[in-house]
């Protein structure tokens, strides 16, 4: 349901954007693992608001505590429960837009469904509750590093109409990601999407982007045949995501488009192992992962909360002039980019545990 | 896990391409509904091979028996057993591939992730385990069609490079779409399909295409935030599906290159509700229904099992020439259309029982 | 929900009493384990109806057939679907019951839940439900045997007021619980229960009893805390049972009444491991187990229908006599033994299979 | 798994004896319905610790909060996040015995299983984990209050050989149970059972005893057939509590030595509704509720850490003697009793709120 996510790795979250804090608890984090909360701090303050001058004006410290499960900077393997404080609340700046839902937002639906509003509206569909993930996703991606030196990479891949050009998987690594504000790799390609940043925010606009992610070293084998392919989990946490329209994996949508003599991925001995020569199938056959590095792509929608004025109707269905107020970010993926990772590393995580059932 | 769907109203099956029969158990279905195998039926013809031009030799008159929960043709509320017989199990049609991992298929996987292979590799990934889904997606939609006045319906909307234009979606009917073999509802680009699907198989070769689907009457107030938004189910379940390499709801991806005041969907008076003037969104906002038409497409990559002759590796790593042998579709979207329904008509059923604890 | 059980090895069921079958799908049975139609049997026929002579006149065949998951004798690791058909249907039987809901039977409350009733009353609360269970358990048991040398042995231990002495927990074995047709392994306690039974079955009326259980050579270490501590999952596995009416581990409700100097187990060595001297605990001590045996009991209360006239009220709640028909056993405890057993064995496969999950 | 109880109204906890906080998230709580922190005190100070004189001497405020979906008094619908501190905590106390597991106590099965302890020992295993569960139970009650007018009552009604009196089901309510310290409501007995209380403490001995528990006004239809019975669920929440060592419901244990024809319960009118002459059954028949009131009964063993002198093994095996240190209480059931009403109050919602999707 609602609040949690994975079957022996699983997080459960709690919080909106304006209520006392944010948090989770993390259950089947295996015993004896090194963590500590600066591990966690880490992530969460690459997609802190006021981190840079793309995003929100919103400043958290969004410092985040560790309640149980750890003791002597070792996990216990019991549940890990995690906190972070709202600290900046203003529920006042929304209080204007309440009898008219935004359009594009989650206000119109949160009150279809629960027949009452949280303060900003759309309550958990905030980008706040996003914090509660990167935590828990920071520590399935320790568990992963520590035991299967696993490393999962996310970056900026479009903005708007600006693509990057491909990566290396290989070999990308956060700090090539982290280089700059909007987090591509590549200069040119990222120096234009600022520029398309800043101009849709002068214009009191946004804008939509997609985020690319790789993760190296997955084990052959992961991933539950029928329902729960690591496709489809994946494709799960990714959606899951705030602003998200769309996931593909591997040649994805444009694979669609070819014939398999091109498609396939054919066999070739690499060292010890079997690999294949190509990568359409994005590290993934059969939804069970192949040893190759996983790849696949979000797309995510411009932000819907704009300061242009917006022809739309109010609660009653009486036309309306909407110009909305509050700060957010006019594009959301600089900043989604160690969220993308740390649902990979979750979805990952469980499968981890869950293969292991077949020791 | 791997063989369940759902959290209130539950699939689980079971069954490989060459074992004696593919079942399912749908749990959670509502007492007291008409129910009839022949019901069922119609949607497995649909999905049935051999059913029209374009797909595999493979025959199988797959008829669906109820085993348990239905008496006098009105469900009893308890669990419904269901099975098909696998009665045209031809086993020795792929020993000679026992050897050679084929491309892109989930022979190596399964063998990485079972240390044993079913008599077809890898056994759960045969596309005869849809038919256990078709079987109980039928039982869901006939549940949303009776108690909400649902109406799904899939169509193929590309084949290799040819598109179709855009539907009407509110009027598509599921025999505009079965007007032909491909399953597109225009005619001039059905037969640019057809063309291209015929080619691909005279050439011992197959392709790839894009299934999309709309889903009315869905009421306000479906999906569940945060971790099982509508999106994110609908994306789970059809990334589930064999071949499925990426999933898009409303812009999708070609909304993430557009501006917020270009992709906002104002909203609008319409009778007594409030409605969305475009639908960007898909019918989906902030993970919940927003009573629009939901839209989504799926993107089914070229089936990997051809005749052509491929250069790739036996299971150690040697260099191989594979022809491979066997029945397969060249193209999968057209028997997959009545698989895409299922899934979708599953998702939404239990979004619909889990609502109404809100009651 | 309703027809599933365990959270990796996990059994779903289907079937009433009059449908035309009972079944299972057994999903996360390990691959490459030796598995065989004849190894369920086996179980199966210890349950069977018309077994013995102090069992209903009710005779089925009750052949289990493997639909899925194993070929050439070993499982493939995917899930296992499994039919049992009902041959001996005789729903006319129960025709003149149907104004009258039987006294302590589910015939009312499956009214009340379901607004509709399957043709023997209360559909899902029949016993032969439970044939999906032995074969689950069944498949259960063979896990544990042959990955960890476990030992399951359920007994009669009381039938009305005749009990049993305490029998030795560590060499108990089956051949010496089948000995006889009550299944309790002390002759004479064995003769007195038997003549208790026919007393009964001859007055007309019912008679109830409890099952005993020991689990051997089960690993330190399973079961969850919190929640899922071992005898919880043990007792929700045993109070699932039709008619069942208690649980209890270890010293269970005597334990109650003692003080921590007489009911505490003092460790004590016991070649390389830590053992307990007395076994107060059951062999679970904090939810776990603590490699001590694994023993508990269950309460069953006498079969609800009986022959003898009850004075009770019809669904419009007018006084009536009601003598029941129908073909049931006057004591439920004797069938009752491999069902246990079979639960026992689903309870500890699963834990075993999360236990690995910290490899 | 370990940390998380139900399916729609669902209770996650984390903490430990000796970590920061203790808390909980609770999903699926009903929208609009009022809730204060308030309300949730008032059971969690039935359950605090220095509270009477036969508890034990850790003296901690154990407030709670409320972190997220609450705003004005009502809530959300979104989860619950709940927090109380640990503010008394003294790792030293224990310290002494770190090398020696305690009898009966899951020191040892807590290493056997992770190969990690807590500063207490077996840290999940600790009474305070028992505060989560008495929050979120408050939340669950208040709902079932508000919606069914459905009351819960608990008390004491055996410590050691002591038993009290057959209570009125139908009247008993809580200010009575917490007339007298023990929380037993015949003073009589109430006056033999903390003599013998206080005789076990002052011999550094402990005693156990058993709880009883009420639940009125449940309507007909609630618990799921096959494996969610009522009675299941109820057993299995019941024996997740620390030191519980057996449950039983209606005529439990007793009703196993009847005949049916004692023991089945006529039905007769009452009012509008059928009724039960007699209540052998509880409250449910076949898994599900009749309307009558579900009456269960809970044995607790002693408490496992005494002051006395034992007679056991180190982890090496060595013979030691062992006098516990730290502050326990001699008899665990006065301050269980809103732990049981909490944990019946969890099972009941969560049934309620599936029964609804049959709506």
């Amino acid at each position: 349901m609602s609040s949690s996510f994975g079957t022996l790795f699983k997080l459960s979250t709690f919080g909106e954007s304006h209520c006392p804090a944010i948090g989770a608890v993390v259950d089947g984090v295996p015993p004896r693992m090194p963590l500590t909360a600066e591990q966690i701090q880490q992530q969460l303050d690459r997609r802190r608001p006021g981190s840079n001058k793309l995003g929100t004006a919103r400043n958290e410290a969004d410092q985040v505590q560790i309640l149980s499960g750890v003791e002597n900077g070792l996990t216990l393997g019991t549940p890990i429960g995690l906190m972070v404080a709202n600290t900046d609340q203003r529920p006042g700046d929304y209080g204007s837009m309440s009898r008219i839902p935004r359009p594009s937002h989650a206000d119109y639906t949160y009150q279809a469904k629960y027949g009452i509003a949280a303060s900003s509206g759309g309550g958990r569909a905030s980008a706040r509750e996003t914090i509660a993930r990167v935590a828990g996703g920071a520590i399935a991606e320790i568990f992963l590093r520590e035991h299967y030196g696993i490393e999962i990479v996310a970056w900026v891949s479009s903005v708007g109409t600006t693509d990057a050009p491909n990566m290396d998987l290989a070999s990308l690594s956060r700090e090539q990601v982290d280089a700059n504000d909007v987090r591509c790799p590549d200069e040119t390609a990222a120096e234009r999407m600022t520029n398309a940043i800043l101009a849709a925010r002068e214009a009191k606009d946004s804008i939509g982007g997609v985020i690319s992610c790789v993760c190296r070293n997955v084990p052959a084998g992961w991933g539950e045949p029928a329902f729960d392919r690591l496709e489809a989990l994946l494709g799960h946490a990714m959606l899951s995501l705030p602003a998200s329209k769309g996931f593909e994996i591997g040649s994805g949508f444009a694979g669609s488009r070819q014939r398999g003599s091109q498609h396939n991925d054919p066999f070739v001995r690499k060292g010890e192992k079997l690999g294949t020569l190509t990568n359409n199938s994005g590290g993934v056959q059969g939804g069970i992962s192949n040893g190759e590095p996983i790849y696949f792509r979000v797309a995510f929608k411009p932000t819907a909360t704009i300061g242009l004025e917006q022809q739309t109707a109010d609660y009653d269905g009486n036309p309306v002039t909407l110009a909305a107020k509050g700060r957010h970010d006019p594009c959301v993926v600089p900043r989604a980019v160690p969220i993308v990772e740390g649902m990979a590393a979750l979805v990952l995580a469980d499968l981890a545990l869950i293969q292991r059932m077949r020791g």
